[in-house]
């Protein structure tokens, strides 16, 4: 590709390139801003990312990726114990944080079960989230799942794993997001939020 | 913003989001899909950086980068030292490069003339061009500069500084790109295309 730019700046743009969002061609800008930028960006995004190999974990309780273990939230007295939001992934988990709107604990599936990628139960943090449900005295378990196939099918086996152990299993709400114009909406939005209509 | 990801990840994030192309929040999908992939993309990644960091430097000929100095092309005794290409950027001499058309020696100029962002002539590598133009016994200067104001004005100051110099000076032609149709071309490139047209 640039055999002229030595095989260390080739190797770079190779790895660069395998982040999502990043293809060959931004790769290759990307890794140009970063030699351009030695001292500013080059070095502390190589200290941050030795930092995070060398430090960031997976939290055992619920999942999450922390410097700690069990991670901030799990240790979090402040928590409400009784309350289990279940997500697919992190990143899922981070922008409930962002919402502010849960005070309660998370539990991170890893994944969710998929027919088609060959994705069953024993793949996910299943048995811990049903551990959890049996030990920690929690009253009600949120489903955050995607609003797709394989999430729907996750959360239909979720709420069937935990029928019986008398916890109440929920999930978020669909409807018209905010900001979201009907015209742009797709009609299975428009129909769910249309059934699940509530008084003004 | 992910506050319960502890000051790490979160730092790491924000590096991420200064890299052209990445966005906060591809940002954080590109920490998430680190951390998921320790050892084949984090650990390496950080790795290629520290190289970067240390060994590749800039050309004190031509302004390339490269672990060496001078460069591997500038090195290379198969080039042909009476042809010098122009570019902007070390991203156009790699493009250059990728094209596979060009056997003579590059340099790059580290920006453009900008009357608007107040590049003036002392802040991008011209006086050594002239100087390599002077002692190198250069034949021909090929400007292979972009099709914008800056790099059209930076074109002609280029000319004028080497009018006298016995050197030939000239630029990319411009015309249709290959796998071009009309339709989705500009104005400005169909005419320019039309006014260098040649036998068929």
């Amino acid at each position: 590709m640039a055999a002229s730019a030595g095989p260390e700046i080739e190797r770079l743009i190779s790895l660069l390139a395998k982040l999502p969002g990043l293809g060959p061609r931004s790769a290759r800008r990307a890794a140009l801003a970063l030699l351009k930028r030695r001292d500013q960006l080059l070095a502390p995004l190589s200290e941050a990312l030795a930092d995070a190999a060398a430090r960031v974990k997976t939290c055992s309780v619920c999942g999450s990726l922390d410097t700690r273990d069990p991670c901030a939230i799990c240790a979090d007295p402040g928590r409400d114990g009784s309350l289990i939001c279940v997500v697919e992934e992190v990143g899922a988990l981070w922008a409930m944080e962002r919402a502010g709107a849960f005070r309660g604990r998370y539990h991170v599936l890893g994944g969710l079960l998929s027919a088609l990628d060959g994705v069953g139960p024993d793949a996910l943090r299943i048995g811990r989230l049903v551990g959890r449900v049996a030990n920690e005295g929690v009253r009600e378990v949120i489903l955050a799942l995607p609003a797709t196939v394989d999430g729907q099918t996750t959360a239909h086996y979720l709420a069937e794993r935990l029928a019986g152990t008398g916890v109440s299993v929920t999930m978020l709400a669909r409807g018209v997001p905010v900001g979201g114009e009907l015209d742009w909406l797709d009609d299975g939005t428009i129909a769910q939020a249309l059934r699940a209509r509530r008084p003004a």
